[in-house]
């Protein structure tokens, strides 16, 4: 059985990637090695569309955010922490295990922060070094208007504009320097198609200048040595070679289809899915929704385990379920990175048939349709 | 040009393992990776020779270190740590890095601890939480005598017995239950083959219990985090999935091979090279050399950039240099991993002719012959 992966990370990893990840490794401090950082560093500001540095970690993409948290500020700094979801609980977690003071914005799931909240809270706290915002909460589908709550908090704060943007850098338009963001995180098994394993961390110079003040105790996560390392196009420690390599194909093939393009490629599946998955009657979760996960409700009658057996073990499929609170009532389908037309179309059309071998009565092809009928002519691109 | 790779990190990974993990990428919350992740859990026990939890951490092995230090130990405990090297000398400073009292056991490089310099410290600070001890520095190639230390810190204190394995594991007898053991980290990119990304940590009951107390700021390398997860086969955070899957493989090449014919393998090519090397005249580095690596005098008349650019230009091979002061007085030549006779004899050759090329002078094919020798006469093996 073909099997195919709609998970929001990891997400598939184009085939020349493996092959190229699969060649003989090389060391981490020959030439050879530099000359591929060097590009990857290039294209990673492409990607992030800023002239400031982007760092590699090797660590997941929690590891890099737990680096902006021990690398900018000091114990019982004040920051201000969105919480929408699994992951913007993480960073208000996190931040209090290393002795911050973590003011929460707890949301519904599902809802995105509005800019009246971001500023009531900063009125509240002036003395805010920063606020966490998730671009993409990958647990509710969720975005956050980042470009324009990045504006407001620059307009009427001086706290750092730090972005968890795992789940959207390469999904969701995003522009570091314009939109005067401070630090911001992807991971490698998201929007760039590669396995998991390393973290990148844009800084502003704000955020360079901020990490001189720091003191909470850090090293592997020491953002100061990694800025140092990254001007020689070097890593502290040893990187993770192999996937540093399919990261430098990865770019390739964005710089290739050109960023603006890969984020229209993004929108465009995701709103073809939702057409197909409303066309079904089944209802979206997110009132906000993320260009790269979409969350929806399991209907009325139809058992999540039964459903996700189906689609698993007869189809082929693995997507992600519900978590928390959510799990067996949702389930949500990724079209993060590696993906194509025909990719939504596949999804939709084994969500019929699982979704019709579990109990749900609709029109057989109707989801189908939907999605071939907004591909064909909602767009002209 | 044919490229072989002999340094002590990144090792040279098997063929079938880096297409193993060139297959289709899995989600790290299925069965189907559940089931790889349990075989890898056993596996490593088998690695480590221990009936406790051998923990997988996504990042290099000096974040695994550190995941010892903030996960065991609180601000202001002492601990003892024997710098002999640039790693040695990393596992003095990232403990101060964190707050602790790192009391500093300073090595001659190319000199291992004896037992009476640790004893000497352990009674000047009886306090001391924790012995860290470098099983084979790779900088310098020199092998402590674990078994030996461990149990005259055993038998004369409380500390806990800390091992940098980094280089040692998989080249190096190491019995982590029966010698006493109570923390030992080693990475992936060294005797377990594959590229780098992994750190794997080993604890004993006494430092699973030590976590209890410990106080010092944690999240990403929160061990109790970690040993929760590992009860269940799963990681706190998404782990590197290609790179466990790569593990799994290389794991099940040393239980075909048995850990004991690996250790030997391992003493059995390093004796030959040094064979080799006396025989050409050259002088060893260490008194007490590692089977991981084994670091060479750059002769008197041979310039080391001239020497290197030859052996990796003209041979394909790249070995490592000296670090810090031994930069361009002594080079290292690894055979941790995935080596055999013949790739020592390959090396030998190649040393040979980059030596005649450089200007040194010897009966051509005399290193050779006694890599051979070695081979062929003094192990019945």
């Amino acid at each position: 059985m073909k099997k195919r992966l709609f998970t929001p990370g990891p997400t598939p990893v184009p085939e020349h990637v493996m092959l190229t990840m699969a060649e003989p490794i090389i060391h981490h401090r020959n030439p050879e090695f530099n000359e591929i950082l060097t590009r990857v560093n290039r294209n990673l500001k492409y990607l992030f569309q800023t002239e400031q540095p982007v760092l590699t970690l090797t660590s997941s993409g929690t590891g890099g955010v737990e680096a902006t948290f021990v690398s900018l500020f000091s114990s019982g700094d004040t920051i201000i922490s969105v919480n929408g979801g699994k992951f913007g609980e993480r960073w208000v977690k996190m931040p209090r295990a290393f002795g911050l003071n973590a003011v929460e914005i707890k949301l519904e799931w599902g809802k995105a922060p509005t800019a009246d909240q971001i500023l009531s809270e900063l009125r509240k706290h002036p003395e805010a070094k920063a606020v966490y915002l998730t671009h993409s909460e990958t647990s509710t589908g969720t975005a956050t208007d980042v470009k324009t709550l990045a504006r407001v908090i620059r307009e009427n704060s001086n706290a750092l504009v730090c972005v968890d943007g795992i789940t959207a850098v390469g999904a969701h338009e995003l522009r570091f320097d314009e939109w005067g963001i401070d630090a911001c995180v992807t991971g490698s098994q998201k929007g760039l198609m590669i396995p998991p394993g390393l973290a990148f961390v844009a800084l502003s110079q704000r955020a360079i200048s901020a990490m001189e003040h720091s003191t909470l105790p850090k090293f592997y996560f020491d953002l100061r040595k990694a800025v140092k390392s990254y001007e020689k196009n070097d890593t502290p420690f040893t990187p993770a070679v192999s996937l540093v390599i399919g990261v430098d194909a990865a770019l390739e093939m964005i710089r290739a289809e050109g960023i603006e393009n890969v984020w229209k490629r993004h929108e465009r599946l995701a709103t073809a899915i939702r057409a197909g998955v409303s066309a079904l009657g089944l209802k979206l979760f997110s009132n906000s929704p993320s260009y790269a996960v979409t969350p929806v409700w399991v209907p009325e009658g139809v058992e999540w385990k039964t459903f996700n057996k189906i689609l698993k073990t007869k189809y082929g499929i693995t997507i992600a379920g519900g978590q928390d609170d959510y799990a067996g009532k949702i389930f949500r389908i990724s079209h993060l990175g590696y993906y194509d037309e025909m990719d939504m179309v596949t999804m939709m059309t084994a969500l019929e048939m699982t979704l019709r071998e579990s109990g749900y009565k609709f029109d057989a092809g109707i989801g189908v349709q939907a999605v071939v009928k907004y591909l064909q002519t909602e767009n002209g691109a």
